[in-house]
Order: C-alpha cells, then structure tokens, then sequence
C-alpha cells in the first residue's frame, strides 16, 4: 500500500483558503485519488473543545506559551486520529492550517522562538510532515478587508502587526522549504484558482 | 519589597496532599506571612476550561503529547495571572502539583522525553521555580486505597505501572534537586502532619 501524500494550504486570515480546497479536490477527483479534507485547530471531539478555548475571548490575556501549546495539543490528536490512519491507509490529506501556521502566527506573530515550535512539531508529528504545501500570499490590508464581512474570532481580531510578522514568517518558511509553493493570491479569483489547481496537477504528476 | 516564596506540594494521587495545606497554612499564620493557596491543573477561567478537557473521559485516546501541552498550556496561564504576580507583591505561593507532576506523570508514567517537558517548563516559568517541594513519598498501592473512596478522573484511573513509573521519576527528581524534601507518607497522619510542619517550618526560619 502506498501512504497517501499531505497537502496542507496556509496563509493569513481572508486570503482564500477555503475557496480554493473545490479545485484541489477536483484535480484529485480527476485522477480518481481518495481524498480526506480536514482543517486546524480541531478534527476530533478533544481538538474540537481545545479550538473552542483557543479563539474564545477570555477576561484574562491568553499567553503566547498557553495558545502554542493548545494548538499542539490539538494537533497531537488531530495526526493520531485522523491524519496518520488516512496517510497510512492510502488517503490523501488536504488540511487547511498546519504547523507552518504555528511558526507564523505564534512564532512570527507573537514573538516564540520557531526552535520552540520546532521542538513540539517534533513531538508531534516527526514522521509526518506535509508533502506539499499551498502557501497563498496577499499583503496584510488585503486579506482584512476580505474577511471584513465574517465575525471575527480572537485571533482574528489581532493587530495588523501581528500579521505583517505572520505573514514574513511565512515568507521566510516558503523560501526555505522546498515543499512550500508561494502562490500570489492578489489575483483575480479566477486566476487564482487556475494557479492553484496547476500546482496541485504537477504534484499530482509527480508523485503517481 | 521582598519576593514571596513558592512552595509546591508533590506525590502521587492519594497521598495526602490536601491534607497537610492546612498545616503548612499555620506556620506561615504564626508568622504573619501573607499567602496563597492553588493547585494544578487550573487557576484561571481558562485553565480551568483546560483542567476539564484533561480529566474527562474520551472516546479517542488522549495522545501523551496532548496531555502535556494541555498542562503546561493551564500553567502558562497560572504563572502569568495567579502565581507571578503575588510572588512579585511579596505574598508566598502554595500549590498542589506543579512542574515535577509533568516529570512525573508525563515524563516517568507516559514516557515522554523529560527534556520535552524541561524545555516546556523553561519557555513557561524559566524564573519561577519553586523554592521548597515537599514530596511526600508512599508506595503506589497504599496511595491506591486511600484514594479509593474517591471519584476517579480519567488520569486516577491509571494502571499501578503507571503509578510506579511516576513515583520513580518522583524519587529521581527528589534525589537530584535540593529544593525537594522527600516524606515519608506511609506514617500514620499526626506524625505526617508534624513532619510536614517542621520542614516548612525549617524552610520559614531560614528565608526570613
């Protein structure tokens, strides 16, 4: 049995993320690949609960320490439970958010060290690092005003500094990591979507 | 203004550690130091949303990975809203279960890496360690019966092996840090409650 190959998206809050996962499952459906679709934080009941407290808004300040450490501890069941069973059983993963997430936001955006977060993705999920992953740019003011319309959780409600630093952390990660593929998600949707089910297509056939 | 003390109270789950706050409470009282009583996991409104996603029973498995990043998330948010700012105003700290619980139930009773959970307690608390440990030390089966009459959490429900492995990491951690006085527990209560007094007495004389 060949394990099935981990597709993660990432990008700031109101790039496109959600939008886009139809086209990527498209091109799966096209090469008649079985699939799982998940997104982060959460995917089992116990994650489900921690994302409940992660993006809730708390009288006390939540520490940097405290929202890294959620989010792993949800991660931890997220690959346990659902992710590696699905790898390992020959279904693709698509997740939106992984850990490339945690080095942006809480590495980048609230000033952790990313040997930290390193340390915990090692913990986690050694053996299970994404095989590609779609990394959708847009400057800042861009991505806030596209998801102005939606209620906005406690992270989204962050400064805009806290995302210019996620946003360079990712930059930096998509330069250096050869899995990442950077994608201008300025763009028209159209266009958008075309260059993201072109990625998808290489990987694809690449990798059967 | 001088720094309070923090004082932690150790050891396995039916040891008698609720038992013996009461006399450290009174030597602390006879002279006239102002302190504060917690215990872990919990604190905060959020770590307390935390302390109940951990005791809980599941219908997945709860990684260990999960259970540590869960404690250390609570504690996070313990030091920074409870514990460091009355250490800091001069009041002293007594807690139930800190840091040496991760050791030991996370690190010794689930096998996870003691240097995961050293880096955890770095990026949390680095100035923070306790002053005094008082680990009181009884065989697993003892502490079994008296806690029997009790409700079980899903962590109490563990196997003896589980305890075993916690009270050795217990043992280690009291052989190796100064800050920790290893009691005797198996001693009938009058006896365990002086000994527990004398040493925070001890403790009292020389910090101040």
């Amino acid at each position: 049995m060949t394990k099935g190959q981990f597709i993660t998206l990432e990008g700031v809050d109101g790039v496109g993320k959600s939008t886009v996962v139809p086209n990527i499952e498209q091109v799966l459906h096209s090469h008649s690949i079985p699939y799982f679709i998940t997104r982060e934080p959460g995917g089992t009941p116990l994650a489900e609960g921690i994302r409940k407290l992660l993006l809730s808004e708390w009288e006390e300040t939540v520490t940097a320490e405290a929202e890294l450490f959620l989010m792993f501890a949800a991660r931890a069941q997220h690959v346990a439970e659902v992710i590696k069973p699905r790898l390992e059983a020959g279904t693709w993963v698509i997740c939106e958010r992984f850990t490339d997430a945690s080095f942006a936001y809480q590495g980048g955006g609230r000033n952790l060290p990313l040997g930290l977060v390193a340390r915990l993705a090692e913990a986690v999920h050694a053996e299970y690092w994404p095989d590609l992953t779609v990394y959708l740019d847009i400057d800042v003011e861009t991505a806030l005003q596209r998801r102005a319309h939606r209620t906005q959780d406690r992270i989204e409600k962050e400064t805009i500094d806290f995302f210019e630093f996620a946003r360079s952390t990712y930059l930096s990660l998509a330069e250096k990591e050869s899995r990442i593929v950077k994608i201008d998600a300025s763009v028209p949707l159209a266009e958008l979507t075309r260059s993201v089910s072109q990625v998808v297509q290489n990987f694809v056939s690449q990798r059967s």
